[in-house]
């Protein structure tokens, strides 16, 4: 969702039964009145349309903002008793959405909101946040915590993160996106933190026990569904400034449907994109999910997208490659035209919506 | 709550029948798991206990980050079906934490969670965020909206808010604050955002309708409960700086008790503080509310204090007028000894806990 007021993310679910019109609807009203801009002795915020991170020049730096939660995972969490992927996780969807513009995380604070604090859930989702925090090297600057029984059923963990761009490194905006350039696909480590509300009507209405591994898996399907997120900032960090980088997308919420947000006017190629594997291939086919819905609820195995200048790619790779992303795969090419095809699945996609 | 890990806010109800001793224990081992501190090169965090705003030096500047949210008085908002005074409190949180250490609010993410957006709510909250950002002089950066009926029963609204210390202007920490300072409190304009757990169920026990006015009042007790915050960000910028300026506290959850953060090892003396009055008064009556608990519980009607030199007592209240706090009062001041002293109230507080 893009507007005026700067970057708004909309987490949502349509197996909840929200109809998109009324959201849409809802978004456009609170817009369409609360996006003020100040003077610019208060800060120069500089609009990116498509984005997840708000920009604003303070003095001499240029600081990114992005704000999210772990959403209904924490469901999960709660059914398993097992918390440190949740801290991870709400560490993890703000650097990736700041690494995804080519910012160097610095600060996070995190806010947790439940009906009783349990000390082992807090011990658990510390030790989560600290892991997050030192793959990100970023550092925890404060947080709250909501004991707010009467507001809320289950937790919900989340955070704000800041970040800025050393030596006069410029954002990767997309907007130099053009045809002929290669995308870079990083493996995820599996759904992260999206799809969970689709992903738990299927885990239940299949039979396999949270507690138990699905077929083809060793570890119990609870745990596997648990997994954290995987933390992209070294892989940001080691090509933004690059000239040869020219976007970054995190698959976060949206699926393959985040990549169109970074430059209208072209099409992303996503041909050599991996079939459906692994936990995305069960649930597939244990909820009968077409292909079209998959890769737009799941990361479908590919965390961060990098755009590059074919002539970059290799020496991106090796960049990658040494930064801790030896198992990075070519996953595409931008053509001319627009949107997302993903041809040999028959998946189309026109735009980010 | 204060820990290596940086400033922790905790917004919890006792009337919600949360151990305080089991929360303690929870934040505890939060706290002690999160915090990573990340190497220089990320910026440098500034640690700096007792306050609600995290501090980190990134390049050139320092940036201060707070994070809060309204809590339960989306409860009565939802009772009453208005919203706008929830969008500007969503704000004042924040930015009025900000005034507390002398920050210039830059800009605001906003997080709104709900069940079912609706359009008009949206509306009045979007209306409500402008206000509050206009009178604080802060952009809107972006924000997330969350869809989440599975996690919670209500609404939940909050955001985080970056700041700045413009022209090499230092944080006000109350570090120097010293017997003989004399304590300016800048009225509120009613609870603002605290005890609202305690208000409602006061409220409903009273048998006094939300639609109609408490004894004394014109407007229906439900729309001064409501009240829009106050915020403090014009008092702040009017004084920060200023070499006789030691202190600011946003007298928010905690009460009067927010005074010994600020420095421990002086006395805080309120004997020029208002006796309850108005709502506060008639809160006290209807629940039979001990003053320790009511000071300890509700702003009072004094939603910001400022800490200066005797001898710059006169010109701070010159430019507080000029700011727009005409309304300004003496409150009390310090002196030897420790914690909160209200001596002709009887109440007394050794430290905010």
């Amino acid at each position: 969702m893009v507007s005026r007021s700067g970057q708004r993310r909309v987490r949502t679910y349509a197996a909840a039964g929200v109809s998109r019109s009324r959201q849409a609807t809802a978004i456009a009203a609170l817009l369409a009145n609360a996006g003020y801009r100040a003077p610019p002795a208060s800060g120069r915020s500089i609009s990116l349309p498509g984005h997840y991170a708000g920009l604003i020049r303070i003095g001499r730096e240029t600081i990114a903002i992005t704000t999210d939660t772990v959403g209904t995972k924490t469901i999960l969490a709660e059914s398993m008793g097992r918390w440190e992927e949740i801290g991870v996780d709400a560490v993890a969807v703000n650097v990736n959405d700041l690494a995804s513009i080519g910012a160097r995380p610095a600060g996070l604070v995190d806010v947790i909101s439940c009906r009783q604090p349990d000390p082992n859930v807090f011990e658990q989702i510390g030790r989560g946040i600290y892991r997050g925090l030192e793959a990100a090297k970023c550092s925890l600057l404060g947080g709250e915590t909501a004991i707010v029984p009467e507001l809320l059923h289950g937790v919900d963990v989340g955070g704000t993160a800041i970040g800025f761009f050393p030596n006069g490194r410029n954002p990767v905006t997309g907007n130099r996106i053009r045809p002929t350039d290669v995308l870079l696909g990083i493996p995820s480590t599996g759904l992260q933190s999206n799809g969970f509300t689709l992903a738990r009507r299927i885990a239940s209405e299949s039979g396999v026990s949270l507690r138990s591994p699905r077929e083809g898996a060793t570890q119990s399907l609870g745990e596997e569904l648990l997994t954290a997120s995987r933390i992209y900032v070294a892989a940001s960090e080691s090509l933004a400034g690059q000239n040869g980088t020219v976007g970054f997308a995190h698959i976060s919420g949206g699926g393959v449907r985040n990549l169109p947000r970074l430059r209208r006017g072209v099409q992303f190629v996503l041909d050599r994109w991996p079939r459906p594997f692994g936990i995305f291939q069960w649930l597939k086919e244990a909820g009968g999910i077409d292909l079209t819905e998959m890769y737009q609820t799941f990361n479908m195995g590919i965390g961060f997208v990098v755009v590059v200048r074919a002539a970059a790619a290799a020496s991106a790779l090796r960049r990658l490659w040494r930064a801790g992303y030896a198992d990075t795969l070519i996953v595409g090419h931008v053509a001319p035209g627009h949107g997302v095809t993903m041809p040999h699945f028959g998946v189309d996609y026109s735009s980010y919506s």
